[in-house]
């Protein structure tokens, strides 16, 4: 597959086959794609969490924030929930800040999803202290993303933006739509 | 390749062929990918200025640092410069601030250079006032990330970190190294 094709295929996906286990080794694999992409300054500062099992998975559920826009949809069901998660932690031990190395690594994970035919979602609205609680994380590490995973069971596509509206929405036949913005408005002159 | 064989063939690189031209289209290409990566609510706030000329590209050059650990080299002579950069933005009308918008697509365009057997480096430490004053880059844009392009004239493999020591350093044979945490320092268990 051409880096286009996954880019393209790389949509943020919502509904899982929950059924679906993630192996561990699946997961690893994923994080090893993050720890070899760059870093600011090389400081490396990042470090995961991984949950590929029912009852830790349903603990992280409850902490994140599911479709702001999709105002009458509470997130997904139970069989239709991520069946792994990822959580990107900040050592600050090893750094005050982590600059935009979580993003970084969040979209070398997420391409590595899609090559291994799953799918998921990169979560920053996260109850941060609940979540702490829950897996008695340290006070060493900054809760930096949540990137749920699973074996996606909706269909997602996108548009060209209308009247600057960024909103995503589900039609009427369930299918997410979402508008993006066309490549000569991105690429400005000065 | 594999998305493994690319993230890992994509390593942070200084010096070019300076006369590698690199059109606009594959240029525009590598921002498309970018364009179609993940944005925080979906809101896509980041803009892009593309420089593939020498005047152009000397300015920019004036205005970014490289290679922090190399205190002894004032980054790549005439000749081994980039010939070409992208500057991302963020559009302070679309969004107050820009998450990891920007480390999401810089990632992807770093990894879309690679596939076009380009390389470069991501540069954060950038003398702001200086190249938006050069560039008569206009306030409502945040300068976010400066991404240097070329065609790699140099070697950079990686090492396994030893003492804790993440400082990369060049051997006698001019050859770049940098240190990278194993996979087992980075997954951790609570």
């Amino acid at each position: 597959m051409t880096l286009k094709d996954l880019v393209y295929k790389t949509r943020s996906y919502r509904r899982f086959n929950e059924s679906h286990h993630i192996d561990t080794e699946v997961l690893r694999g994923l994080i090893d794609l993050a720890r070899m992409s760059a870093s600011a300054a090389n400081r490396q500062p990042l470090k995961y969490l991984i949950f590929n099992t029912h009852d830790f998975c349903e603990k992280v559920f409850t902490s994140v924030a599911w479709a702001g826009y999709l105002k009458e949809w509470n997130g997904p069901a139970p069989g239709e929930r991520p069946s792994a998660y990822i959580i990107i932690l900040g050592d600050k031990s090893i750094a005050e800040s982590f600059s935009v190395d979580h993003g970084i690594a969040a979209q070398s994970i997420m391409l590595g999803a899609t090559e291994k035919e799953l799918g998921g979602c990169m979560i920053a609205s996260i109850k941060r202290e609940a979540l702490r609680n829950d897996l008695n994380i340290p006070e060493k590490y900054e809760i930096l993303l949540v990137l749920a995973l699973g074996k996606p069971a909706e269909t997602v596509v996108t548009d060209e933006i209308k009247e600057n509206n960024v909103k995503y929405w589900r039609d009427a036949g369930d299918i997410h739509h979402v508008p993006k913005r066309p490549l000569d408005e991105l690429i400005i002159k000065v």
